[in-house]
């Protein structure tokens, strides 16, 4: 059996992202993705290269996308690495700065492709216990061996370490890189991507498939100092010289240019959240307080579990992990107002006990 | 110096695509891309997906594809795995059937990528001299100890192994992966995917970049037994679930099922490459038999490098490599016959002796 699999593949653990249906009747709440279409500029400019030529290789450096992502946080291209998701940012970034013989740190609830990532490299691992109210035990981070990487906002709980606690834990590992994935930062007060100038040893990674609404585009980025991005591009120059095709270069760069746009829907999105919380509160949920776009929640008397299938036979997808220190939560996207609404109406109709049958 | 570099980083030496210059005055003849734009019919998928929601996360397992592509090959789709480009194909492949203490083989002159991957995951390997006409010598790689990887048509040189002389190779390699990157073979007479079901050792690797003119999309893919491809389903998973973007999906789906157009282009393509070789004979070139998209060509009296530099002068870029063995060759992408005899007329230029100044 498997006998021509290496090592490599041996050891593998692979990472189950939430499902994709396909039925367009489905209210879709359970892998963040934007209830809000991209930026029309983004469609304008993919219809603009599509009329190019798309048989031509694309930029391999993809300059002029990294120019202006570093315009936006006020740093130049040598600060920028972009790549075909945040997912393949990050996996780079775990070749480029860990090791087989040094254990990094992360929380033990965090995204769950951070020990995915460990076992394909062969990094080994620290797993660190949150604190009960799923808050970051800050100083469990001091001084790792092999390095850090943390999720801000937290995935899946949505909490957020404020700047001077991030800069506490960058300062604590000077030796060491310290990853922090953040992935929804832009529904959360602020970046840490200020940072990157005074601390070598700082990777900032970000995507475009949350706040800029383009999942199905795939464009991630990273943002530090020039000698860490230098890595990350010899090891994408060693892997594969064009990891981004010429539509997602063209939609990423009207996706950053457009802050309007950008400002518009995610201050909607986090107005949705804020008007949720108190509602899902009222109804006896336990609501963490959440910088992302989603929330974490559970109910008193009703199952994770039970939340997730009830609300799947209404056609409402939201998620929900197995894992038993968080079992009983689930976690739900921000949608629009109105599919929030619907949402409220189906958990009203599950956990209000049934007075007919 | 370099601080935060894993030992990965330390050990690439990255690959060097060929230029991508931006002046659309250029005859670009230099990386083998279609003189032909993609099928219309690619457009139209495109511009179809474009009006969806790009919000969503595309499919993960891109199963649509896959059956479309192993139809093409009258395979079912677990004989069929898709990538973002053929190189992060053929990267997975490294990570999943080479092993870091088995040495691979693969000829000495050949798509300098291979040399980058073994670096990058720390895959010992030897590399093969070619005989002296530039053919492979078949049974240097018989009984190899950890797996083969060969170009078919081999690039630069553009020679083709026959299906029998690729079978020998696969069947002395019984307990090794052969892996045959066919990025050229639709250019040739016969694909090894008539031989996975066979051997559950081969994975052949092919590209949707040249023939069917998606360079600027990143579309690769593998043919093998499902056992060899649910190995590079658990890299994938393990690494970036969602390697495809959506409109990259479309694209690929609609280029393999338009055969007409494919055909058409292809054919196109064959007979410039037929009217060219006689023709650079003519004016003192040797010209290896080619079954690719590209011909490879020294000049009795002007240098490799001085044709790349001239031509360049007359806005026509082709591809020349600084290794000795090859130095006196350049490599030629066959572009449309109007160009075809622009370059000619730039080459006459250079080789006639100037009568006046």
């Amino acid at each position: 059996m498997h006998k021509f699999w290496s090592e490599t593949v041996k050891r593998t653990e692979p990472y189950v992202p939430g499902e994709q249906l396909n039925d367009s009747d489905i209210i879709k709440l359970n892998t963040n993705e934007n209830p809000y279409g991209p930026s029309p500029k983004v469609v304008a400019a993919i219809q603009s290269e599509l009329t190019r030529k798309l048989q031509l290789y694309p930029s391999p450096s993809a300059d002029k996308l990294r120019s202006d992502i570093g315009q936006y946080y006020g740093l130049d291209k040598d600060h920028i690495f972009v790549g075909n998701g945040s997912d393949e940012v990050l996996a780079f970034s775990f070749m480029a700065f860990f090791e087989t013989d040094a254990h990094i740190r992360f929380p033990s609830i965090t995204y769950s492709f951070y020990p995915v990532y460990a076992k394909l490299f062969n990094i080994p691992y620290d797993e660190v216990p949150l604190n009960r109210d799923f808050s970051i035990p800050v100083a469990s981070f001091f001084q790792s061996e092999g390095g850090v990487i943390i999720a801000n906002p937290n995935a899946p709980t949505g909490l957020y370490l404020d700047i001077d606690t991030v800069e506490e834990i960058v300062a604590n590992n000077p030796d060491q890189v310290v990853i922090i994935d953040e992935a929804y930062i832009d529904f959360a007060p602020a970046s840490a991507a200020s940072l990157v100038e005074q601390y070598p040893n700082l990777l900032v990674v970000q995507t475009m498939s949350k706040s800029r609404s383009l999942a199905g585009l795939r464009v991630g980025f990273a943002i530090g100092h020039p000698e860490l991005i230098e890595a990350l591009i010899r090891i994408k120059d060693s892997f594969n010289s064009y990891t981004m095709d010429r539509l997602a270069i063209a939609g990423a760069e009207a996706a950053i240019n457009d802050v309007t746009y950008f400002h518009k829907t995610t201050n909607q999105i986090i107005e949705t959240r804020e008007w949720l919380i108190p509602e899902m509160k009222k109804r006896g949920f336990t609501v963490l307080p959440s910088a992302a776009n989603f929330i974490f929640a559970s109910h008193y008397k009703v199952t994770g579990e039970t939340l997730y299938r009830e609300l799947k036979q209404q056609k409402i997808l939201i998620r929900h992990f197995q894992k038993p220190a968080v079992s009983n939560y689930v976690r739900i996207s921000i949608g629009t107002d109105e599919q929030m609404n619907q949402l409220l109406t189906a958990i009203d109709s599950i956990i209000t006990p049934q007075m007919t049958n």
